[in-house]
């Protein structure tokens, strides 16, 4: 999937640590929501609310995951999923684009 | 206009200047094409061939036009136009998000 077609985009981006991190809210005809971001190099902490699938679709980080005592590196194409109401770390190597999808 | 509804979405971002630029490009029903992006502090150039219209939606920049010899500041709520075929030069004081719009 190279595109997704008939969704609302918000203008505003989502900005995060200094604009290392940002992210563009997307929203589907059926409600559900996707986020598509970009990270930069560095070390993040994020929060969950709802579970959240993230898929890498260019760059590499490590992630380290709640409950997980080691980082595990995922690169383009691959994805993880995060629980929900927890938080985890991240280790970005190289330029990250992301898409985040959230589970009800 | 806070959200843009019945777009196209490209999944994969522009990333630009080792990601300290990165956009996304959205695609209208009728074919018209913005783009929207995040630029992190810092001094970059940038080319074009349609003529742009550069909202800026959150951030402070200054950009040196083509045929100009003074630096125009602009704020969030503020837009500049670039001609076609031409280059100009941004200083990105704050993190900027913008909307460039593409004008045939």
């Amino acid at each position: 999937m190279d595109e997704f077609a008939g969704v609302t985009v918000n203008k505003s981006a989502n900005i995060y640590f200094d604009g290392n991190v940002s992210s563009r809210k997307i929203t589907f005809a059926d409600g559900s929501v996707k986020t598509l971001g970009v990270m930069l190099p560095g070390e993040y902490e994020f929060g969950t609310e709802k579970a959240e699938i993230m898929d890498i679709t260019t760059g590499e980080l490590s992630v380290l995951l709640p409950e997980s005592h080691e980082w595990e590196t995922f690169k383009a194409g691959e994805s993880f999923n995060v629980p929900a109401d927890s938080s985890f770390q991240i280790k970005v190597a190289e330029v990250t684009d992301y898409c985040c999808s959230y589970v009800d």
